[in-house]
Protein backbone atom coordinates (compact mmCIF):
# COMPACT_ATOMS: atom_id res chain seq x y z
CA UNK A 1 0.00 0.00 0.00
CA UNK A 2 0.95 3.45 -1.01
CA UNK A 3 2.44 5.34 2.21
CA UNK A 4 0.92 9.14 2.72
CA UNK A 5 3.07 11.78 4.09
CA UNK A 6 1.49 14.87 4.78
CA UNK A 7 4.15 17.86 3.68
CA UNK A 8 3.67 21.61 4.64
CA UNK A 9 3.09 23.31 1.20
CA UNK A 10 3.19 26.54 -0.19
CA UNK A 11 0.77 28.81 -2.48
CA UNK A 12 1.50 26.64 -5.07
CA UNK A 13 0.84 23.40 -3.39
CA UNK A 14 3.36 21.43 -5.19
CA UNK A 15 6.13 23.47 -3.38
CA UNK A 16 6.84 21.31 -0.67
CA UNK A 17 9.55 22.54 1.36
CA UNK A 18 9.83 21.83 5.15
CA UNK A 19 13.19 20.10 6.12
CA UNK A 20 11.35 17.95 8.63
CA UNK A 21 8.96 16.27 6.18
CA UNK A 22 12.38 15.96 3.08
CA UNK A 23 13.48 13.95 6.42
CA UNK A 24 10.92 11.40 6.40
CA UNK A 25 10.36 11.31 2.30
CA UNK A 26 14.27 10.63 2.15
CA UNK A 27 13.75 8.39 4.51
CA UNK A 28 10.88 6.61 2.84
CA UNK A 29 12.60 6.43 -0.37
CA UNK A 30 15.56 4.76 0.97
CA UNK A 31 13.36 1.96 2.47
CA UNK A 32 12.19 1.91 -1.06
CA UNK A 33 8.55 1.85 -0.17
CA UNK A 34 6.17 3.61 -2.76
CA UNK A 35 4.83 6.76 -1.31
CA UNK A 36 2.50 9.72 -1.90
CA UNK A 37 2.79 13.70 -0.63
CA UNK A 38 0.04 15.46 1.03
CA UNK A 39 0.15 18.83 0.91
CA UNK A 40 -0.86 20.99 4.03
CA UNK A 41 -0.53 24.38 4.77
CA UNK A 42 0.58 25.85 7.58
CA UNK A 43 -3.14 26.57 8.63
CA UNK A 44 -4.19 22.82 8.19
CA UNK A 45 -1.30 21.27 9.81
CA UNK A 46 -3.07 21.12 13.03
CA UNK A 47 -6.05 19.10 12.20
CA UNK A 48 -4.50 16.40 9.80
CA UNK A 49 -5.33 12.62 9.98
CA UNK A 50 -8.12 14.38 12.89
CA UNK A 51 -4.71 15.01 15.19
CA UNK A 52 -5.75 18.53 17.48
CA UNK A 53 -2.60 19.50 17.61
CA UNK A 54 -0.43 17.35 14.83
CA UNK A 55 2.89 18.49 13.28
CA UNK A 56 4.08 17.58 10.13
CA UNK A 57 5.63 15.40 8.90
CA UNK A 58 2.39 12.94 9.71
CA UNK A 59 2.91 9.60 7.99
CA UNK A 60 0.27 6.90 7.35
CA UNK A 61 0.68 3.69 6.57
CA UNK A 62 -2.14 1.29 6.28
CA UNK A 63 -3.86 1.58 9.72
CA UNK A 64 -0.76 3.01 11.21
CA UNK A 65 -0.29 6.96 11.51
CA UNK A 66 2.81 8.55 13.15
CA UNK A 67 4.14 12.04 13.69
CA UNK A 68 8.06 13.57 13.78
CA UNK A 69 9.94 12.62 11.46
CA UNK A 70 12.77 10.60 13.74
CA UNK A 71 9.75 8.87 15.09
CA UNK A 72 9.06 7.64 11.51
CA UNK A 73 12.20 6.36 10.72
CA UNK A 74 11.91 4.18 13.58
CA UNK A 75 8.60 2.75 12.78
CA UNK A 76 10.02 2.37 9.11
CA UNK A 77 13.36 0.48 10.39
CA UNK A 78 11.25 -1.80 12.94
CA UNK A 79 8.82 -2.29 10.13
CA UNK A 80 10.96 -2.89 7.22
CA UNK A 81 13.86 -4.45 8.52
CA UNK A 82 14.53 -6.24 5.29
CA UNK A 83 15.03 -3.29 3.29
CA UNK A 84 18.27 -1.12 4.01
CA UNK A 85 18.61 0.37 6.98
CA UNK A 86 18.37 3.80 7.95
CA UNK A 87 20.61 3.56 11.46
CA UNK A 88 22.83 0.31 11.01
CA UNK A 89 22.50 -0.42 14.19
CA UNK A 90 21.38 0.59 17.73
CA UNK A 91 24.80 2.86 17.90
CA UNK A 92 23.84 4.40 14.84
CA UNK A 93 20.12 4.83 15.99
CA UNK A 94 21.11 6.57 19.44
CA UNK A 95 23.71 8.72 17.60
CA UNK A 96 21.02 10.18 15.28
CA UNK A 97 19.42 12.08 17.66
CA UNK A 98 22.62 14.36 18.55
CA UNK A 99 22.97 14.72 14.96
CA UNK A 100 19.17 15.72 14.55
CA UNK A 101 19.66 18.12 17.30
CA UNK A 102 23.27 19.64 15.90
CA UNK A 103 21.38 19.88 12.60
CA UNK A 104 18.39 21.78 13.84
CA UNK A 105 20.92 24.33 16.02
CA UNK A 106 23.28 24.81 13.87
CA UNK A 107 21.96 24.73 10.43
CA UNK A 108 18.34 25.61 11.22
CA UNK A 109 19.02 28.68 11.96
CA UNK A 110 21.46 29.92 8.77
CA UNK A 111 18.70 28.51 6.36
CA UNK A 112 16.23 31.28 8.72
CA UNK A 113 18.86 33.78 8.27
CA UNK A 114 18.92 33.32 4.67
CA UNK A 115 15.79 32.49 3.50
CA UNK A 116 13.36 33.91 6.27
CA UNK A 117 11.40 36.38 3.63
CA UNK A 118 11.92 34.00 1.02
CA UNK A 119 9.83 31.27 2.94
CA UNK A 120 7.08 33.77 3.93
CA UNK A 121 6.75 34.97 0.65
CA UNK A 122 6.38 31.14 -1.16
CA UNK A 123 2.90 31.07 1.38
CA UNK A 124 -0.79 31.37 0.65
CA UNK A 125 -1.93 34.70 2.09
CA UNK A 126 -3.64 33.10 5.45
CA UNK A 127 -0.26 30.97 5.57
CA UNK A 128 1.57 33.97 5.78
CA UNK A 129 -0.95 35.81 8.50
CA UNK A 130 -0.24 32.64 10.29
CA UNK A 131 3.72 31.80 9.60
CA UNK A 132 4.36 35.48 10.46
CA UNK A 133 3.03 36.41 14.37
CA UNK A 134 4.63 32.82 15.47
CA UNK A 135 7.93 34.18 13.80
CA UNK A 136 7.98 36.97 14.51
CA UNK A 137 6.64 36.73 18.15
CA UNK A 138 9.71 34.04 18.17
CA UNK A 139 11.64 36.56 16.84
CA UNK A 140 11.05 39.77 18.58
CA UNK A 141 11.14 41.41 15.40
CA UNK A 142 9.37 41.34 12.42
CA UNK A 143 10.53 39.38 9.65
CA UNK A 144 11.91 42.27 7.83
CA UNK A 145 13.84 43.49 10.36
CA UNK A 146 15.32 39.69 10.83
CA UNK A 147 16.16 39.93 6.81
CA UNK A 148 18.04 42.93 7.14
CA UNK A 149 20.26 41.83 9.83
CA UNK A 150 21.64 39.14 8.13
CA UNK A 151 24.05 39.36 4.72
CA UNK A 152 22.54 36.89 1.97
CA UNK A 153 25.81 34.96 1.08
CA UNK A 154 27.17 31.39 2.43
CA UNK A 155 29.87 32.67 4.73
CA UNK A 156 27.54 31.97 7.79
CA UNK A 157 26.53 29.03 6.38
CA UNK A 158 29.87 27.54 5.73
CA UNK A 159 31.02 28.15 9.26
CA UNK A 160 27.87 26.00 10.67
CA UNK A 161 29.09 23.26 8.22
CA UNK A 162 32.91 23.08 9.34
CA UNK A 163 31.90 19.70 10.88
CA UNK A 164 29.80 18.06 8.02
CA UNK A 165 32.90 19.38 5.15
CA UNK A 166 35.96 17.78 7.92
CA UNK A 167 33.74 14.47 7.84
CA UNK A 168 32.74 14.27 4.26
CA UNK A 169 35.97 15.11 3.04
CA UNK A 170 37.25 11.66 3.93
CA UNK A 171 33.83 9.91 3.72
CA UNK A 172 31.27 9.98 0.76
CA UNK A 173 28.21 9.99 3.77
CA UNK A 174 27.28 10.69 7.50
CA UNK A 175 26.34 7.14 7.46
CA UNK A 176 29.62 6.14 5.46
CA UNK A 177 29.54 4.34 2.36
CA UNK A 178 26.12 4.47 1.98
CA UNK A 179 23.36 7.71 3.71
CA UNK A 180 21.80 6.91 7.00
CA UNK A 181 19.20 9.21 8.57
CA UNK A 182 21.42 11.18 9.81
CA UNK A 183 22.70 12.22 6.13
CA UNK A 184 19.11 13.18 5.78
CA UNK A 185 18.80 15.12 8.47
CA UNK A 186 21.36 17.87 7.47
CA UNK A 187 20.13 16.95 3.77
CA UNK A 188 16.57 18.20 5.07
CA UNK A 189 17.53 21.36 6.26
CA UNK A 190 19.80 22.72 3.05
CA UNK A 191 17.12 21.36 0.56
CA UNK A 192 14.72 23.46 2.93
CA UNK A 193 17.14 26.35 2.06
CA UNK A 194 17.57 24.94 -1.64
CA UNK A 195 13.23 24.99 -2.04
CA UNK A 196 12.61 28.73 -0.56
CA UNK A 197 15.38 30.34 -1.58
CA UNK A 198 15.97 29.14 -5.54
CA UNK A 199 19.53 29.80 -4.32
CA UNK A 200 22.92 27.50 -4.26
CA UNK A 201 24.57 28.80 -1.25
CA UNK A 202 26.60 26.22 -0.96
CA UNK A 203 30.24 26.77 -1.44
CA UNK A 204 31.55 25.31 -5.12
CA UNK A 205 34.15 22.49 -4.76
CA UNK A 206 33.48 21.56 -1.33
CA UNK A 207 32.66 18.24 0.08
CA UNK A 208 29.48 19.14 1.36
CA UNK A 209 28.26 20.81 -1.88
CA UNK A 210 29.21 17.43 -3.55
CA UNK A 211 27.31 15.17 -1.14
CA UNK A 212 24.10 17.27 -1.12
CA UNK A 213 24.05 17.12 -5.16
CA UNK A 214 24.40 13.01 -5.00
CA UNK A 215 21.30 13.35 -2.29
CA UNK A 216 19.51 15.32 -4.59
CA UNK A 217 20.73 12.76 -7.58
CA UNK A 218 19.49 9.52 -5.26
CA UNK A 219 15.88 7.56 -5.45
CA UNK A 220 15.75 8.74 -9.71
CA UNK A 221 16.26 12.24 -8.41
CA UNK A 222 13.20 12.50 -6.43
CA UNK A 223 14.59 15.63 -4.37
CA UNK A 224 16.09 17.05 -7.24
CA UNK A 225 12.54 17.00 -9.28
CA UNK A 226 10.71 19.00 -6.54
CA UNK A 227 9.66 22.55 -7.29
CA UNK A 228 11.77 25.30 -5.94
CA UNK A 229 10.41 28.75 -5.45
CA UNK A 230 11.50 30.87 -8.22
CA UNK B 1 49.00 -8.21 29.58
CA UNK B 2 48.65 -4.67 30.48
CA UNK B 3 47.67 -2.03 27.91
CA UNK B 4 50.31 1.05 27.81
CA UNK B 5 48.73 4.23 26.87
CA UNK B 6 51.39 6.88 25.75
CA UNK B 7 49.69 10.10 27.42
CA UNK B 8 50.42 13.73 27.05
CA UNK B 9 51.69 15.37 30.74
CA UNK B 10 52.35 18.33 32.16
CA UNK B 11 55.44 19.62 34.65
CA UNK B 12 54.16 17.17 37.14
CA UNK B 13 54.22 13.98 34.71
CA UNK B 14 50.98 13.00 36.81
CA UNK B 15 48.82 15.44 34.82
CA UNK B 16 47.55 13.91 32.10
CA UNK B 17 45.62 16.44 30.28
CA UNK B 18 45.26 15.75 26.98
CA UNK B 19 41.83 15.42 25.59
CA UNK B 20 42.73 12.85 22.71
CA UNK B 21 44.66 10.81 25.05
CA UNK B 22 41.51 10.41 27.70
CA UNK B 23 39.24 9.49 24.75
CA UNK B 24 41.65 6.24 24.45
CA UNK B 25 41.60 5.88 28.20
CA UNK B 26 38.02 5.65 28.43
CA UNK B 27 37.59 3.68 25.55
CA UNK B 28 39.87 1.14 26.90
CA UNK B 29 38.50 1.49 30.52
CA UNK B 30 34.87 0.56 28.52
CA UNK B 31 36.34 -2.78 27.30
CA UNK B 32 37.61 -3.08 30.98
CA UNK B 33 40.58 -3.73 29.67
CA UNK B 34 43.92 -3.36 32.49
CA UNK B 35 46.13 -0.23 31.48
CA UNK B 36 48.97 1.96 32.55
CA UNK B 37 49.79 5.44 31.54
CA UNK B 38 53.11 6.64 29.92
CA UNK B 39 53.46 9.55 30.33
CA UNK B 40 55.15 12.16 27.39
CA UNK B 41 56.01 15.78 27.49
CA UNK B 42 54.80 17.48 24.38
CA UNK B 43 58.48 17.49 23.17
CA UNK B 44 58.88 14.02 23.63
CA UNK B 45 55.75 12.85 21.49
CA UNK B 46 57.51 12.87 18.13
CA UNK B 47 59.63 9.80 18.94
CA UNK B 48 57.05 7.86 21.07
CA UNK B 49 57.52 4.00 20.84
CA UNK B 50 60.43 4.85 17.55
CA UNK B 51 58.03 6.94 15.70
CA UNK B 52 59.16 9.92 13.52
CA UNK B 53 56.28 11.92 14.13
CA UNK B 54 53.97 10.03 16.21
CA UNK B 55 50.85 11.95 17.81
CA UNK B 56 49.90 10.76 21.05
CA UNK B 57 47.69 9.02 21.86
CA UNK B 58 49.57 6.00 20.96
CA UNK B 59 48.77 2.58 22.32
CA UNK B 60 50.54 -0.44 22.59
CA UNK B 61 48.75 -3.94 22.81
CA UNK B 62 51.07 -6.74 22.96
CA UNK B 63 52.81 -6.06 19.43
CA UNK B 64 50.72 -3.35 18.22
CA UNK B 65 50.85 -0.12 18.39
CA UNK B 66 48.20 2.16 17.32
CA UNK B 67 48.07 6.05 16.97
CA UNK B 68 45.17 8.32 17.19
CA UNK B 69 42.30 7.39 19.34
CA UNK B 70 39.50 6.75 17.08
CA UNK B 71 41.72 4.44 15.49
CA UNK B 72 42.50 3.22 19.00
CA UNK B 73 38.71 2.60 19.38
CA UNK B 74 38.04 1.18 16.38
CA UNK B 75 41.04 -1.37 16.90
CA UNK B 76 39.70 -2.38 20.62
CA UNK B 77 36.53 -3.16 18.96
CA UNK B 78 37.87 -5.07 16.48
CA UNK B 79 39.94 -7.21 18.99
CA UNK B 80 37.93 -7.32 21.91
CA UNK B 81 34.25 -7.69 20.47
CA UNK B 82 32.88 -9.25 23.60
CA UNK B 83 33.63 -6.37 25.70
CA UNK B 84 31.03 -4.04 25.75
CA UNK B 85 30.53 -1.93 22.47
CA UNK B 86 32.12 1.17 21.74
CA UNK B 87 30.15 2.17 18.85
CA UNK B 88 26.76 -0.12 19.20
CA UNK B 89 27.17 -1.12 15.16
CA UNK B 90 28.63 -0.09 11.77
CA UNK B 91 26.13 2.83 11.86
CA UNK B 92 27.25 4.46 15.27
CA UNK B 93 31.19 3.45 14.13
CA UNK B 94 30.15 5.71 11.12
CA UNK B 95 28.64 8.56 12.71
CA UNK B 96 31.06 9.28 15.50
CA UNK B 97 33.49 10.58 13.05
CA UNK B 98 31.02 13.14 12.66
CA UNK B 99 30.73 13.22 16.40
CA UNK B 100 34.36 13.58 16.77
CA UNK B 101 34.45 16.35 14.44
CA UNK B 102 31.75 18.74 15.72
CA UNK B 103 33.42 17.91 19.09
CA UNK B 104 36.52 19.17 18.28
CA UNK B 105 35.59 22.20 15.69
CA UNK B 106 32.38 23.15 18.64
CA UNK B 107 34.32 22.40 21.62
CA UNK B 108 37.79 22.35 21.51
CA UNK B 109 37.81 26.17 20.73
CA UNK B 110 35.72 27.32 23.59
CA UNK B 111 38.31 25.05 25.84
CA UNK B 112 41.32 27.10 24.32
CA UNK B 113 39.47 30.71 25.17
CA UNK B 114 39.30 29.58 28.62
CA UNK B 115 42.38 27.85 29.37
CA UNK B 116 44.81 28.30 26.89
CA UNK B 117 47.18 29.88 29.21
CA UNK B 118 46.39 27.15 31.91
CA UNK B 119 47.60 24.69 29.64
CA UNK B 120 50.49 26.39 29.51
CA UNK B 121 51.55 26.91 32.74
CA UNK B 122 51.16 23.42 33.59
CA UNK B 123 54.41 22.93 31.10
CA UNK B 124 57.81 22.05 32.13
CA UNK B 125 60.06 24.93 30.95
CA UNK B 126 60.88 23.18 28.09
CA UNK B 127 57.45 21.87 26.82
CA UNK B 128 56.22 25.61 27.62
CA UNK B 129 58.92 27.48 24.77
CA UNK B 130 57.64 24.01 22.46
CA UNK B 131 53.58 24.93 22.97
CA UNK B 132 53.98 28.90 23.06
CA UNK B 133 56.06 29.05 19.47
CA UNK B 134 53.89 26.56 17.77
CA UNK B 135 50.46 28.01 19.02
CA UNK B 136 51.19 31.73 18.50
CA UNK B 137 51.83 30.55 14.76
CA UNK B 138 48.54 29.27 14.75
CA UNK B 139 46.55 31.93 16.95
CA UNK B 140 48.63 34.77 15.10
CA UNK B 141 49.45 36.56 18.74
CA UNK B 142 50.95 35.99 21.81
CA UNK B 143 49.21 33.34 24.34
CA UNK B 144 48.65 36.39 26.59
CA UNK B 145 47.11 38.48 23.92
CA UNK B 146 44.38 35.62 23.17
CA UNK B 147 43.86 35.02 26.36
CA UNK B 148 42.80 38.88 27.19
CA UNK B 149 39.91 38.39 23.80
CA UNK B 150 38.12 35.59 26.22
CA UNK B 151 36.09 36.22 28.87
CA UNK B 152 36.38 34.08 31.74
CA UNK B 153 33.08 32.58 32.18
CA UNK B 154 30.84 29.44 30.87
CA UNK B 155 28.47 31.45 28.20
CA UNK B 156 30.16 30.85 24.98
CA UNK B 157 31.15 27.22 26.13
CA UNK B 158 27.09 26.88 27.09
CA UNK B 159 26.38 28.13 23.96
CA UNK B 160 28.79 25.21 22.11
CA UNK B 161 27.17 22.60 24.06
CA UNK B 162 23.46 23.01 23.15
CA UNK B 163 22.71 20.11 20.93
CA UNK B 164 24.53 18.05 23.59
CA UNK B 165 22.22 19.45 26.18
CA UNK B 166 19.16 19.17 24.33
CA UNK B 167 20.22 15.29 23.61
CA UNK B 168 21.24 14.89 27.38
CA UNK B 169 17.92 16.02 28.38
CA UNK B 170 16.31 13.23 27.15
CA UNK B 171 18.72 10.40 27.23
CA UNK B 172 21.27 9.52 29.57
CA UNK B 173 24.15 9.13 27.29
CA UNK B 174 25.00 10.25 23.48
CA UNK B 175 25.21 6.53 22.84
CA UNK B 176 21.74 6.13 24.75
CA UNK B 177 21.18 4.10 28.06
CA UNK B 178 25.00 3.74 28.10
CA UNK B 179 27.60 5.32 26.94
CA UNK B 180 29.55 4.63 23.51
CA UNK B 181 32.96 6.12 21.94
CA UNK B 182 31.05 9.30 21.00
CA UNK B 183 29.98 10.26 24.70
CA UNK B 184 33.88 9.88 25.25
CA UNK B 185 34.92 12.36 22.56
CA UNK B 186 32.63 14.95 23.99
CA UNK B 187 34.07 13.88 27.70
CA UNK B 188 37.44 14.21 26.87
CA UNK B 189 37.23 17.50 25.45
CA UNK B 190 35.98 19.07 28.96
CA UNK B 191 37.79 16.60 31.34
CA UNK B 192 40.96 18.58 29.40
CA UNK B 193 39.42 22.12 30.33
CA UNK B 194 38.62 20.62 33.96
CA UNK B 195 42.19 19.01 34.37
CA UNK B 196 43.80 22.32 33.31
CA UNK B 197 41.81 25.07 34.41
CA UNK B 198 41.17 23.08 38.18
CA UNK B 199 37.37 25.16 37.61
CA UNK B 200 33.94 23.90 36.97
CA UNK B 201 32.69 25.77 33.79
CA UNK B 202 29.76 23.56 33.06
CA UNK B 203 26.35 25.26 34.14
CA UNK B 204 25.29 23.67 37.34
CA UNK B 205 22.08 21.82 36.92
CA UNK B 206 22.14 21.25 33.56
CA UNK B 207 21.96 18.05 31.89
CA UNK B 208 25.29 18.37 30.41
CA UNK B 209 26.69 18.83 33.88
CA UNK B 210 25.05 15.26 35.11
CA UNK B 211 26.25 13.38 31.64
CA UNK B 212 29.86 14.61 32.83
CA UNK B 213 29.53 13.72 36.46
CA UNK B 214 28.04 10.39 35.70
CA UNK B 215 31.48 9.76 33.29
CA UNK B 216 33.72 11.10 35.94
CA UNK B 217 32.11 8.20 38.25
CA UNK B 218 32.37 5.33 35.68
CA UNK B 219 35.56 2.73 36.32
CA UNK B 220 35.99 3.33 39.91
CA UNK B 221 35.73 6.59 39.33
CA UNK B 222 39.44 6.75 36.85
CA UNK B 223 38.68 10.35 35.61
CA UNK B 224 37.73 11.52 38.91
CA UNK B 225 40.99 10.69 40.49
CA UNK B 226 43.14 12.13 37.60
CA UNK B 227 45.25 14.93 39.18
CA UNK B 228 43.74 18.11 38.43
CA UNK B 229 46.04 21.69 38.06
CA UNK B 230 45.90 23.90 41.48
Amino acid sequence: MTIQIYELCGANTDLLFSPHCWKARMAVAHKGLPWQAVPVPFTGVATVEGGESRRVPVMRDGDTVIEESYAIAQYLEATYPDAPSLFNGKGGEALSIHFINWAQTAIHPEVAKLAMLDIYKSLAPKDQEFFRTGREKMLGCTLEEFDAKHPKNGDSLGKALVSLELTLKNQKFIGGESPLFADYAAFGALQWLRICSGKDYLVKDTAVAAWFDSLLDMYDGMARKGIVAA
